[in-house]
């Protein structure tokens, strides 16, 4: 049953965007058991498109299309589908009602480019779009069922799952699984060298890495006879990854995040926290507000990124920064200290250091960072040295922070949890 | 002059990892004003990969192939491009001695697997890879030029530049141009009817978009007899899109950020910054630090998230929270100029909104944003109703409070400005 991905655009195939709704689509059809034969993309080329989608449908049993629905003249996907097709375009009333609301509900009146979105082949089944203009459509191609989405990525998320999986499911075969774990604190190929023999010990499975840093995605996938016995064996071999990798695993499911982990933990202990950053200059505090309701737990993040507002606002010690300097340990607890004192929040985190390119020194190279958590019973400073270039030395101490408080609550937790009650039997 | 570039291996059709190979090869491809007509991504997979090299080398002038050149089962590209061309493998003795020398060098020997990266389809040229185990190879099938390198992007990269360039750079027309235009403060649909029949003023232009929410790029390419000519195409293109586009328009080149160009109006005027921020959870703050050297101008970023945070911190008075609550326009101002006072910054901004997905009401639905800027003559209250989810509202709130900013600094760079001198003929 292979399928077929095609992305439509010039900024592809000029390199100016790299495909990530291709990997995004393979990863989900690969995740029903739906082959994935070829991936292509070609560029805004009324020839190239019709003949792309006719060669596509010819071979393969589903094609899914993005790109080239937006309002503009270079998006010619709707008007190359209904050529491809050999059917005429239609104006489909609801829709251009659906983009002219959609307009109005942002008090904007909808302009004449944008009628051409509710353009249609004749005959196409219309996907409607919940968050955006560009509706969506299905259309029967030979013996293919071609879908074709935006390409904006989280419009084609939505579409995707709400639209196209309904069509899709019935011809899954059902008979694989997938388990992702997500995992901090090491690189792929120690994790790779960690994992080494697994798979030989589960039949069946193959293991696969994605690296985002600084997480690294290990996809535990397994076929069986059936859908529940593949899911038993990728279950059986994620436990036993689980085992080998410990606490390098925060999470697990796709949709899992390390901020979102680390908060749970928070409201399960009912903990307050607060931020001081320096160098990261609001990204671990950006990263915990991603996430809706981090407003219970989340009392304050200063970031104090000059000596002055260290001094104002936290009230760390002039003599502190003179003896020590603002990348020092000695600073780094004093921060956590006082925006504790501030807020009085039950655990707090500070980071300084230097996140370069420029400010190192040979004592203080870039990539130098001081963390210090603080809870009810302690502080812990820690000095790491950091590698990379500046989003990436701010990326990792955002993330090295969080671990620190999520270690922390995790102990506050365990430890504050009334002994079991045993139960007579 | 259209080329090809094809990608093999499964983990690209399985969405494990994404296409990065693809947008690199493209864009230098396109800087070579070489045109990629086609990208695409096969599995490992013997019958597939010979049909595509057939089909891409009767269509394409240039096609390069990544991938499948390593030791194990599934690497199958040297002897697919053998079968493609019908000639046999053959064994390439200086190739096998190089393999066997770099095991040498890590003080490992060559394993039996590795021979066969030694094996290329009779008469092509051999391509050195001077960093990894493969070496890559040139082939001619029909009128086509077929390149393959291995798909590790560092061996690629250099192998590229090294091998593949020489060849192609006399195939190049170089006879386009590009301008990237960066804008905020319209939709996509918007600036496309603001640029409509722009396109027609300049024969030889062809205007693209790309929108990256919030902001959206207006891309310039222009052909023309030779470079220059078309640079200067481009140009005075360009010239006329700003012409519309006004204050729309942010910056110029791709690498431009928003961030960037309001931090040189900062420098430019000696201003510093101070930052309030409540919904937006440190967004601003980490756009700003993002840039290297940005402690120049920004003194703290406070993430008052907690109505007591804005109290203690920047000393909102508690009757202001009372009466009008936080989410108000009396709470933004209160709270840059608690942030100004604390700090004495030169500009100030604040935001206070409800990011939702839950916390709004009737009187205050999700969305309702606040914001305050602050400079030393006067401080501007803003409202604004923002749509989409809790992502898009908080993206959207910290573009606008940075535009803000821009826009309050621009004025007193150039109001404070030494009145013209004129040197008299």
């Amino acid at each position: 049953m292979p399928a077929a991905l095609l992305s439509i655009g010039t900024e592809l195939t000029r390199g100016e965007l790299v495909n990530t709704n291709a990997s995004w689509i393979a990863d989900r059809l690969t995740a029903f058991g739906l082959e994935v034969e070829v991936i292509e993309a070609i560029p805004d080329d009324r020839a190239v498109i019709v003949d792309t989608l006719r060669r596509l449908s010819t071979r393969h049993r589903v094609v899914i299309v993005t790109g080239g629905l937006g309002p503009t003249t270079d998006d010619l996907t709707s008007a190359c589908a209904a050529e491809a097709a050999g059917v005429p375009l239609e104006r489909h009333e609801p829709s251009l009602e659906a983009i002219r609301r959609r307009f109005a509900s942002f008090g904007r009146e909808m302009g004449p480019s944008n009628a051409k979105q509710a353009d249609f082949p004749r005959g196409c089944e219309i996907l409607p779009n919940p968050i955006g203009t560009a509706p969506g459509f299905k259309l029967q191609l030979g013996g293919a069922m071609l879908f074709f989405t935006p390409g904006v990525p989280v419009e084609m998320h939505r579409m995707f799952e709400e639209q196209i999986v309904p069509h899709i499911a019935p011809l899954a075969t059902n008979d694989a699984a997938q388990v992702h774990l997500k995992t901090f604190g090491a690189g792929e190929s120690k994790i790779g060298e960690m994992l080494e023999g697994l798979e030989g010990e589960f039949p069946g499975v193959t293991l696969g890495y994605r690296a985002h840093f600084p997480e690294i995605e290990v996809k535990v996938f397994a076929r069986g006879k059936h859908r529940s016995e593949a899911q038993a064996l990728a279950d059986a071999a994620a436990r036993a990854v689980r085992g080998r990798l410990g606490d390098l695993v925060y999470g697990e499911g796709r949709e899992e995040t390390f901020a979102a982990s680390m908060s749970r933990v928070l409201r399960k202990g009912k903990l307050t926290l607060s931020i001081a950053e320096s160098c990261t200059g609001g990204l671990v505090g950006s990263m915990i507000t991603a996430l809706p309701g981090s407003s219970e737990f989340l009392l304050f993040d200063g970031v104090v990124y000059s000596n002055a507002a260290k001094v104002q606002v936290l009230g760390v010690d002039e003599e502190i920064l003179r003896a020590h300097g603002a990348v020092s340990a000695e600073c780094a607890q004093a921060m956590v200290e006082g925006v504790k004192r501030l807020t009085g929040s039950d655990l707090a985190v500070a980071i300084t250091g230097i996140a370069g390119p420029t400010g190192g020194s040979d004592h203080k190279p870039v990539g130098l960072v001081y963390f210090a958590v603080g809870g009810p019973h302690e502080t812990i400073v820690k000095e790491r040295q950091l590698s990379g270039d500046r989003q990436r030395v701010q990326t990792f101490a955002a993330w090295y922070a969080l671990k620190l408080v999520l270690d922390m609550a995790r102990d506050l937790v365990e430890t504050s949890a009334p002994p079991p009650v045993s139960i007579a039997p």
